[in-house]
């Protein structure tokens, strides 16, 4: 049985009970891993493809910021010799290969360990909420993308074109710009489910098909999975805020106060969306209910029309002998307007109940 | 498809993707940009329209308040020009022009930086929350609304007619009564809510029509967004009355008290309201419930009565040769009666049950 | 259109937007307002009739306390001339006379001013909540009321009579008096409240008519009312316990530890009757449910009997030449006996299913 | 009119208003007081029975630890000599009489005042929260119930039987003793209230009756009523596990943590059973219109399977002269086979849309 | 009567009332208890099946770790004899007796006492959580489980097998090894509960059933008991991480926050499920509603269709005399397409309505 879009969100990967820790569980399916290096001061970009890790270990040796950006977790041998280079401990690589992690923010003595999740929108595929793990320390940064993407692309072009103040700032600066993209990633998003819930509005309120409920019910649970992601992202870029210099320097505490601001507002229009959600729900049912309303109403009012007209058919439809006004040359004509005057009368008191009027006519 | 009006809160103005921190999204589309200077002190006010950059200088150099008023965001280079004069952070000038900011109050080194949300009633459109951005620091303050209005007109009457104590007061006070007016102009927009909802509560009882849930889901959309506001708002103001001297005295801050009282009182009101809300819902859906339980009588009451009749009188119009009582000179007047006597049985029951009584009959 | 129930609450009286802070609303349909001076100690008590402000002046260089009681908001002018003449802070007079006000506890370096409210109970109207203001200092007390009532009757008639140990004590006692009789007002409602709610749970399982579903509503809307005020009310209280000697000496600060016992019993009361109401409109639903299923039950049952036998009837009435059980000698008694084996089929799998039994036989 | 079974535990006793503090409402109709007094330290101990105030005073002078056993409100003008003999606070006596209180802890000078309550069961009586005050200070407590019953008769009899350590303790263990009796009597409680929702569960699903909602209601109330009572209950053995030493000794500390979590296991079953309760409201609401619906289907079947019939039955039914079909040898059995034709139709439509399937055969 | 799946949580075993505080509730009917002790450094591993008390202190003597595991509560006397050889706390071990008890950390000034609670999933059988009692102290640990199981064999396993560190690290190691192990045994039960949910998900909108919402009530039960679980658990697990070293060393403290992650995990997953269960049962009434509306509707639509032609037809089987249209030639045709006309004009309503539209065409 195919997984149903609701429960996609909670499914994780993890070794198998009984490892011990730090042991990882490589998934063989996983897609190739690209990396590169980057190395920038104020006076020059230095951009290296798959260097060695000799390599690395000379830029680490100059002076500036060394950005080491890995896209895909399908290389887990290169990231732990990353991760034995870089003496990170194995306990945070191994929540590199175990996604979904919670975000969060994990100071080690001499490294800052950040989990973020960003969305990953593909036309007409559902939600994907992908691991963005982050590792830095003086004059050096790792980023660990789950899958290959151009998440980070705005942040390359920035140190290459030298644009805005990164390439002046040292490592925790870019730490921020990796974090601050990974938050504006949500915005294209929230416009997305805005509009598919101003289509769903309108729907229920008109035309409340099974399927409205449907795709409400897929709107749902893609907020809820972003709610629960964006509650600690929150506390993790609060936790970042906090750090002490040197991990954090006050100018950089400025810029990520603003970020911290950019979740915040996502993770209103998330919550504003839920409950946009319910209210759907509510219209829904109440648009089904007015419509069982206006199917029961035109039963009760053609039964309760024609029956008593029809007893009277019936009546003398009976085969008695001696029934007196069947002889009767006007008893035809007579019973007819006395069906019409009955008639008249019944729909008279329906339209007093207002079970005449159409729908349409009560609105204002 | 328009937007459907609940969702209209949700929406922000903000720079594309991958632009850099500090960069500021212009709105090509924003009208023209009116401005003013007003500098004060406790011996004269003077008020000059639209000052060049050189003025402003100067009359800073003077004792006294030198209160800028921008509004509308159409002229991004003017701010932009005031930023750099008064040293701002280019973040915070960022905030001015990507509305809707979560309302809030940051302190900079040499200056507060405060936004709040206003509620722009015009007739007949639907509720819309201005932005209202205020720097000040010693000596100086400077108002930044979204859209030209009148919201601040009170402001500069008190200063301009010497009314109350404002004159002889610092830049402080001049902050307290710009975030007071826009506190003050909630309570007119609460007016107007509660008696929407007045009208709504007694439809809802009386008249269950569709267009009550709509409206309701209106009102209570709007409630929402000033829910969400508010709660950003009254932190923004406790935020502002902590805050050491020079930055806000002593005197000042009981003014500031003040004004999140009033704020926690209109709080208060919207939630108070909310819960109003949910009750008309329930009210509406208990009234179509019994609407329906009306229709639903009606059909049981005229089918239960005549379907049993109907059946005697088809029973007497089955063509049988051999059927007695066809032939009895009294079998019609004696069937008559004895289906007067079934539907009186009838009657009897459904009145003991409750059924024939009108509903109105049903409230004392 | 009247103003509905459930909305009177949230309705405040405040000055025209754009007064200065400070400026007052007078209202001037406001009744008369009474007032009196009580000065007492441990040797006697002096009660003057509307003294004059220099008499007042003469009474507060004495030993002992003296408590101005003002009742009534009527006479504006009387009240800014006492707040003059004890050197009240501008901002909290103006709170006295936009009732509404949310309750608390503000110290002011001379004075402490609280506010109270309680509620105003007459027959058969509708719940109010007046407003209650205290000022107190060393040696001197001042309470406002709302209206004129009999709400501080009882702390009068114990100085007076020298009851308890009010006569030996402070200030601050006779302040934990007066808001003592402001808490203990609120016990005769919650009686009041709990007959109403009684009557209601009894009537929404025996007569669920529309009335019980409003006049539930009616209490919900007075218990949220009490609901809001009472938080407030409970941190003001909680504020006046945690007040320094000498505004609050140890021990009334036992004594206001007691009040703020019994606020909180009453808050637990009326949060219970919350949970109460919320459980009427549930019985009252399953109530209604269960009438509309028995409505839909009998028309099942006459229905599903009388209209095959009709079918059976309506068979034989038909003109075909060629149908030989008309001829039969016994055919009509055939059909008949026919018929009533269906019949009686038909109500032993009616009976069967349960559809027969009256509702009441089903409780046991 | 009698109390409605949900509004029964908000009721209180007070003393009139307008009573000043500390007065005491005494409720003439208390059943009679029986007391006694126990004195036991490690060596032996004295059991008396209604002793001498002054025999109480030569009890006190001995070492070890003196309980006073007190159960039922009748004899007030005992309690409050007692109150005097050990300088007991007048507002905290004034607690015993005025029962409900909420359960707390009050340390005052040289006594500590704790409140219980706990469940009261009597075969097929409502719940009942009985009032325990215990107060006890260096080398004695005094217990007082509400009224006379078995709550502490384990205690007493691990005193006389010197089962445990109770005797080698001081007035700290005792005072631990009893309020840890008060909440053991919760668990057959508990008990009692999962036999009853395990046959509500069951019921809800196979005979929705009316008697199960109103039974579950009263479930409600009571757990609503024992939820409020164990949050301050939980507090105050809090409140009494923080004093320090003398009040209370680090080895009765760990003692009172166990108690505090049993209380907290009490509150994690009732709140369990809480989200049952809705869970039950929830299952009978689906029963009944699943019930409504099979009800439904009925009518529908019949009535689709024999309105057309009948139509065709009446269609020959019709007198016109010109009917060429009456007259076709083979139109009746013509007639009929066309009917039975229609009939089939009909049954396999409905077999196909799953109407002819009983409700049970749905289950697997 | 059996009990129900959703309250077998909430059952504890306890000592019977009025039992001194320590005393044991020994349960006669459970099963034989297993034990073992091993005691290993980094250089070897001693397992002993059953070892004496003298054993056990002998290897207490030696340095490196010493673990004893006993399985199964059986045999009360072991357990007793060990906690005093070990210096444990009464109250403690009585825990150990009387599951459940609430997960919870409580450090003794010899020893750690740790309680976590484990599912035990068997086959078919429903929920249940065991409870682990930990006790560890310098030097050695002491496991009990409720019930013999395969829980700890990973841990087992790594120490003889001297996989990872654990050989090297010290008790507190230990104890992290087997709370994770009690952790990591909730992520299978999350797969299973997914899977239920993924099924019941797609029931709900195609098959909703009676089945479906018994069997979301399991699930929803299942998931009530894990969320109180888990709550405590994680605070028991955050009380360790607290512990000062020597009792928790800096080192196992990192490895502890990575244990209390997955707790947060598990948990972020229970919560996401509980929405998706009440999703599930807003699917199920929603469809059901659909349902009772398509079959609604085909009643309405064969009602209004032949009622009215039914009328026609009795009205041409009166028997008046002078009925003149019956001796037309042309009247039956007449008729016969007046009301074939009617027919079809009560069907082009009834498309135009859309009730003609099968369900399943609703949907796009």
């Amino acid at each position: 049985m195919s997984r149903a879009p609701s429960l996609q969100f909670f499914r994780k990967r993890r070794p198998p009970p009984g490892a011990h820790p730090g042991e990882i569980a490589h998934e063989p399916a996983a897609g190739p891993t690209r990396w590169r290096a980057l190395h920038y001061d104020a006076d020059g970009v230095d951009e290296i493809d798959e260097p060695t890790v000799e390599g690395l270990a000379a830029l680490r040796e100059r002076p500036g910021v060394l950005w080491i950006d890995v896209q895909g977790l399908g290389d887990g041998a290169l990231v732990q010799q990353l991760g034995d280079a870089l003496s990170l401990h194995p306990l945070a690589v191994a929540d590199v290969f175990h996604p979904p992690q919670r975000p969060k923010t994990e100071p080690y003595p001499d490294f800052v360990f950040v989990v973020a999740r960003t969305p990953l929108i593909r036309n007409d595929a559902p939600l994907r909420l992908e691991q963005l793990s982050l590792f830095y320390g003086k004059g050096w940064a790792l980023t660990i993308q789950q899958e290959p993407g151009e998440l980070l692309d705005s942040v390359r072009s920035h140190i290459l074109g030298n644009r805005g103040v990164i390439r002046s700032e040292g490592a925790d600066y870019l730490a921020y710009a990796v974090v601050d993209a990974a938050i504006d990633a949500y915005f294209p998003l929230l416009d997305a489910l805005g509009d598919d819930l101003a289509e769903l509005e309108d729907e229920a309120l008109e035309r409340p098909t099974k399927s409205v409920i449907r795709r409400n019910n897929r709107v749902r649970s893609s907020l809820l999975a972003l709610h629960r992601v964006l509650l600690p992202q929150k506390e993790a870029l609060h936790g970042l805020c906090r750090l002490e210099a040197p991990l954090v320097s006050d100018t950089v505490r400025l810029y990520l106060r603003d970020t911290a601001d950019h979740c915040q507002q996502v993770a209103d229009v998330i919550d504003s969306y839920r409950e946009v959600v319910i209210g759907i729900a509510g219209t829904w049912a109440s648009s089904v209910d007015n419509y069982a309303n206006e199917v029961m109403r035109a039963l009760t009012v053609v039964a309760s029309l024609f029956i008593p007209l029809n007893f009277v058919a019936a009546l003398y439809g009976m085969n008695f002998k001696y029934m007196p006004e069947l002889d009767l040359p006007y008893g035809y004509p007579a019973v007819l307007a006395a069906m019409a005057c009955v008639a008249a009368g019944m729909l008279i008191y329906f339209y007093r109940k207002g079970w005449l009027r159409r729908p349409e006519d009560e609105d204002e």
